[in-house]
């Protein structure tokens, strides 16, 4: 194989949880995660700004994917089933990615710095969210409260499927989780 | 007037966000702040841990009455009516304090430094609602779902509240909030 190598993002990604659940994320330098992933220093800074950014290089994919999805739903879909539409689309992009999904998110819950980086990407997906609601001219307050609860059940969703005793897919455990958000929002009004 | 002077902690909040206001928060120091209250740095310190944190004083008794209200709901109650009672009590201490809120408010978007914190307190403000309502049996994935949701209400109403238009109080349009999420949830499903 050459010096070209595919995916080196995904390989830098590996390379850099592997080294935070080994040592800790505060004592992995991005010299060893690049070392670890048989690149250098400055191939680590092409992809990632810093060594907190290597774990989040999913976030705008995962945003692209949700707002896509949005914003093609049919003009006659309400506001919730238009995020439905999105949910499912950004969970379908986790095929195949549980375990390293596990291993990234018993990392960032560990390290306080990585979970305010992980509340800001929720907090930035949300507000794509919102535009893309208020795009589809739903108004006040619904686009606030749907973009907000969608979020809410991207993440209730995710903490289900990187649960250890969990086995069911992404997709499904998002469609359950907004299953019972109807159930217990209906039983509280 | 003696050197005992009330409510040094809120003296200390009402300089500290006129400085961030007239200065930026970046630009201003601890030392600027006691001095604006007509107090020492030591004082300061005394009540604060940060410069960041002097905004955020609130939290935790937003957090008490929200989750008291939680645990004392009726047994009968399902969990998104007792999440209701947390958000009605967490709603009414804000009576009295629209202006210190919009322009904390105004503050708060206009830093991220600012906005992560918001975040994190939102986010432990959700854990604590979750584990009031586990203490109440009620089961995963309700509990985490119903927690999620009625932060997110929460942040939405409040969201309403200080906006430049709005003048409905925040109960009010923290239940308006509530019933617009149970309308899109239902439309939804």
């Amino acid at each position: 194989m050459g010096r070209w190598e595919p995916d080196t993002p995904g390989r830098l990604a590996k390379a850099a949880l592997d080294l935070y659940r080994e040592r800790g994320y505060e004592q992995t330098t991005v010299a060893e995660i690049a070392g670890r992933a048989g690149l250098t220093e400055r191939t680590f800074f092409r992809h990632y700004a810093d060594k907190r950014e290597v774990l989040f290089a999913g976030s705008a994919l995962l945003q692209e994917a949700f707002v896509a999805a949005v914003t093609g739903a049919p003009a006659s879909a309400g506001p919730m089933r238009a995020v439905a539409a999105g949910l499912d689309a950004a969970a379908k992009l986790f095929t195949g990615r549980r375990e390293f999904a596990r291993e990234r998110h018993a990392v960032i819950t560990a390290n306080s710095d990585l979970l305010e980086r992980e509340l800001i990407k929720l907090a930035t997906l949300s507000a794509a969210v919102l535009a893309a609601l208020r795009d589809r001219g739903v108004p006040e307050p619904a686009a606030t409260v749907t973009a907000e609860a969608g979020v809410a059940v991207f993440k209730a969703g995710f903490e289900r499927w990187v649960a250890a005793e969990e086995s069911r897919d992404l997709p499904e455990l998002i469609r359950d989780t907004l299953d019972t958000l109807g159930a217990v929002v209906a039983d509280g009004s």
